[in-house]
C-alpha cells in the first residue's frame, strides 16, 4: 500500500510520500514514491506515485526520457499542460499494459499527484487518475490524497485552510496524518519523504527524510498522543440521560 | 453507509452507532441500528448492525423472536454462547437469503457487534461476521468498528487503553471518532445512539441520543477542532535539510 499527500496553500505547497511497497505479505521492499523534475528559476514539479509499482517505474521513465530531452514537462507552458503532459504518459503506458494485467484480472492502476510551479504563473497542485485526466486541488479543497487516503484524512479535513495555514503548520499536520496512517496500517511505512516548496521559489530548498526510527518522527508521535489524551480530558463530560424507558 | 463501535474497558462499555441507511445516492433515511435485549438483573445486550439493512432486520426479527420467547439470547449461559446465538441467527438468514442476492450480484453482508454482560460473568465484546463466525475483543485490542471504520479509527488507536481509560473517556473518544467519521463520509450521519455501561449494572441506565444539529454534538466539535489546530502549533517545527542535493 501507499500514502502519498499534497498540500496547498496560500503560501505554497507541502508534499509527502511514504516508501514501503509490497506484492503479497512476504514481499514488502522501500521504493521511492517521490520524484522531481527541476529546471531551477524556470520550473519545478514534484511527482508522487500509489499502484502498481511497475506501471508507476513505466510513466516515471517516459517522464523523465522526455524531461532530459527537453520536451514533456520540460516544455509545458501552464501547470494544466504538465498535468496533460503527465496524463498522456499514463495513458501512453495503459496502451501498452492494460490488456495483459487485465487478463490476468490484474487493474491497471496508478494515481498521480504532481505539485509545483512554472515560472510566471501560480503555484499548483493536480491529481491525474489511472484514465489519464486530471483534477485540481481548489481553495475549497486544498488537499489531494492517494493510496490508503482515510486513517490520514480526519486531521486534514479538521486542520488546512488555503487561506490561514502556514507552510510550517501544513507540514505539521502532513506528518500527523502520515503517522496516523502508518499507525493504522502497517503496509504504509517509513521512509517519509517530505518537500516543503514555498512559492515562486521554482527550486526545491527543503527537503526531508524520516527513517525508521527518526527521533523527530517519534517525538513528534508520543507529544501528539499525549495533546490527544489532554484534550479528550478538556472536552466537557457527554451527558447520558439517566433512565431506560427513555431508549427509543 | 454505516459506523457503529463498541469499546471495552476494565470499568465496562461504550457501543454507539450512527443512523443513516442509503439504497443509492438518492434514497436516504434514518434507521436505528442500536437494539437492546435487557432481563435486568439477570443480563444484558446491545446489539449493533452494519450491511444490507433487510438482511439486519431479518436477524433482529429472529433475535426478537426466540428472546420474548425466553430462549436465544434469553437462555445463553455464557458470552460465547451469545456471540453463537447471533451468529446462527446470521446463517439462518443466510441459507434464506444468500443465494437469491448473490444471483443479482449482491453480496450477503451483515457485521453484528454484541455487547453487554450476563450475570455472574464479566463484561464483554464481540463482533460476529458475515459468516456467522465471532471474533471477541481483546484487552489489547479494546475496540471493535464495523461499517466505515476507517476515518474513525486514528483517535481510538491513539487513545483507548483497556486499563487506563475512564468509561467518561471512552464516551468521548467514541464521540470524536463518530465526529471524524461523519465530517469524511457524508453517508454517515445523526443521530448518533450511544451508550455507557458500567459493569455489573445488568440494565442500561446511561443512553444518549444526538440528534442532527445537538448543541452538545456542536460544541465537542467545535472545542475538539480548537484544541487539535492548537496542539499542532505546540509540535515543535519540522526540521527540513536545506540543500536540494540531498535528495536521494
Amino acid at each position: 500500500m501507499t500514502y502519498c499527500l499534497g498540500i496547498i496553500t496560500a503560501q505554497g505547497l507541502v508534499l509527502a510520500s511514504d516508501s514501503r511497497t509490497n506484492a503479497g505479505y512476504d514481499q514488502v521492499n522501500i521504493c521511492r514514491k517521490m520524484h522531481l523534475f527541476v529546471k531551477p528559476g524556470e520550473r519545478c514539479f514534484v511527482v508522487l506515485t500509489s499502484g502498481s509499482l511497475s506501471v508507476s517505474q513505466s510513466v516515471l521513465t517516459l517522464l523523465h526520457q522526455d524531461f532530459d530531452a527537453g520536451a514533456g514537462l520540460a516544455e509545458a507552458v501552464t501547470f494544466y499542460d504538465a498535468a496533460r503532459v503527465v496524463g498522456a504518459c499514463v495513458r501512453k503506458v495503459a496502451k501498452i499494459d492494460r490488456e495483459a494485467l487485465e487478463e490476468d484480472d490484474y487493474k491497471f492502476n496508478i494515481n498521480v499527484i504532481l505539485g509545483g510551479q512554472i515560472a510566471g504563473s501560480p503555484h499548483d497542485l493536480y491529481m491525474i487518475y489511472p484514465q489519464g485526466n486530471p483534477l485540481r486541488a481548489t481553495e475549497e479543497s486544498p488537499f489531494l490524497q492517494i493510496g490508503e487516503t482515510k486513517y490520514g484524512r480526519p486531521i486534514l479535513d479538521r486542520g488546512i485552510q488555503y487561506r490561514q495555514t502556514t507552510l510550517e503548520q501544513a507540514a505539521k499536520f502532513s506528518m500527523i496524518s502520515f503517522d496516523s496512517t502508518m499507525r493504522s496500517n502497517v503496509t504504509v511505512g517509513p521512509p517519509i519523504d517530505m518537500v516543503m516548496y514555498t512559492k515562486d521559489d521554482l527550486k526545491i530548498k527543503q527537503f526531508r527524510r524520516f527513517k525508521d526510527k527518526d527521533p523527530d518522527l517519534i517525538a513528534i508521535h508520543g507529544q501528539w498522543e499525549q495533546a490527544l489524551r489532554r484534550a479528550i480530558i478538556e472536552l466537557p463530560p457527554i451527558r447520558f440521560d439517566e433512565i431506560e424507558s427513555k431508549f427509543p
